[in-house]
């Protein structure tokens, strides 16, 4: 299911937690609200593409919509392939980003540190993951649901719209880098 | 100068075709404001994945903020490493999307038909155009101004957040097409 603006309200009491891949993340330790750390989420404003432009009143909105876990080194946080229903935010740690080749191997696609942001693709258009998430250090999180995201366009449509410029921005730069890299390869003599 | 929210108030009165790679299109034929052509743009609907979930009144809306221009063939509508201030909706046509290679040959990368956007990537992040797109057949398209988006999400925040849904799922959908061709390349024996 994809984002579908303005068809959230009778979804708006439903648990955050019961739905599609969120079933990894009720394996994790699941540390709170994301108002509990809100003094590191600001923390990370300094070193966070993600969060320029963003006010301290921005910040602590955002983080009223979102839940905060831990995960050990190896613990799997998005698999490659379920339903996905949620975007992750690392707060601290290292978080590999994995994917099956032909011959079923998992490749190492890139790592992922505090500040960057995972697993957005899905959360809003609903396709299945892309790839597998595993930590590869102890690794706080915070999760924002595409339930909560709509909660937050529809309550806050300015800060939903600064968190959408933000998921473009992100996105673009990293399409600019994946199409440099497979240019590269196109490149190359075979 | 990417996208700044809330900080355009005083360029609202700004021309909107006065600024960097406009110059471009201050070469191709305009052919007049987006309401113009807002009876094509339905008729885009049924075609186009950027309008499923738009309403008739949300494309009337986003018309009244779009220049409609007309490209021949061989005619340049972004040129790589420019500055970029706006997104293309193709109405009708195809539009070639190439790339300079290190030895300085344009590379064909793909194409891009009728319901299909571009260049949305700078006109968020203000980052250089990656790509050069050059209409290879008489081409029609919509143009969307960075200071005209920042104005829909100031004047009608509930549009606004469904154009910028629609942005991310069009730029996940390439950013996974673009990494499945990355890999089958990584894949390959050298």
């Amino acid at each position: 299911m994809a984002l579908d603006m303005g068809m959230h309200d009778e979804a708006a009491d439903a648990d955050p937690l019961s739905a599609s891949d969120q079933g990894n993340l009720a394996r994790l330790e699941r540390v709170g609200a994301g108002t509990a750390i809100t003094g590191e989420i600001f923390g990370l404003v300094g070193k966070s593409q993600f969060f320029t432009e963003f006010s301290r009143e921005d910040i602590s909105a955002l983080a009223g919509y979102m839940e905060v876990y831990r995960a050990q080194p190896g613990e799997l946080i998005i698999r490659e392939a379920d339903a996905g229903d949620f975007m992750v935010l690392i707060v601290e740690g290292e978080i590999d980003i994995l994917k099956k080749s032909h011959r079923g191997e998992q490749q190492h696609m890139t790592s992922a540190g505090p500040g960057m942001t995972l697993g957005e693709m899905s959360m809003i258009d609903g396709e299945p993951r892309f790839a597998t998430c595993m930590a590869s250090q102890p690794t706080t999180f915070a999760v924002l649901t595409r339930d909560n995201m709509a909660k937050i366009i529809l309550d806050h449509p300015s800060l939903g719209s600064k968190i959408l410029v933000k998921m473009v921005t992100m996105l673009s730069l990293r399409l600019r880098q994946t199409s440099a890299r497979l240019l590269r390869y196109m490149e190359e003599p075979r």
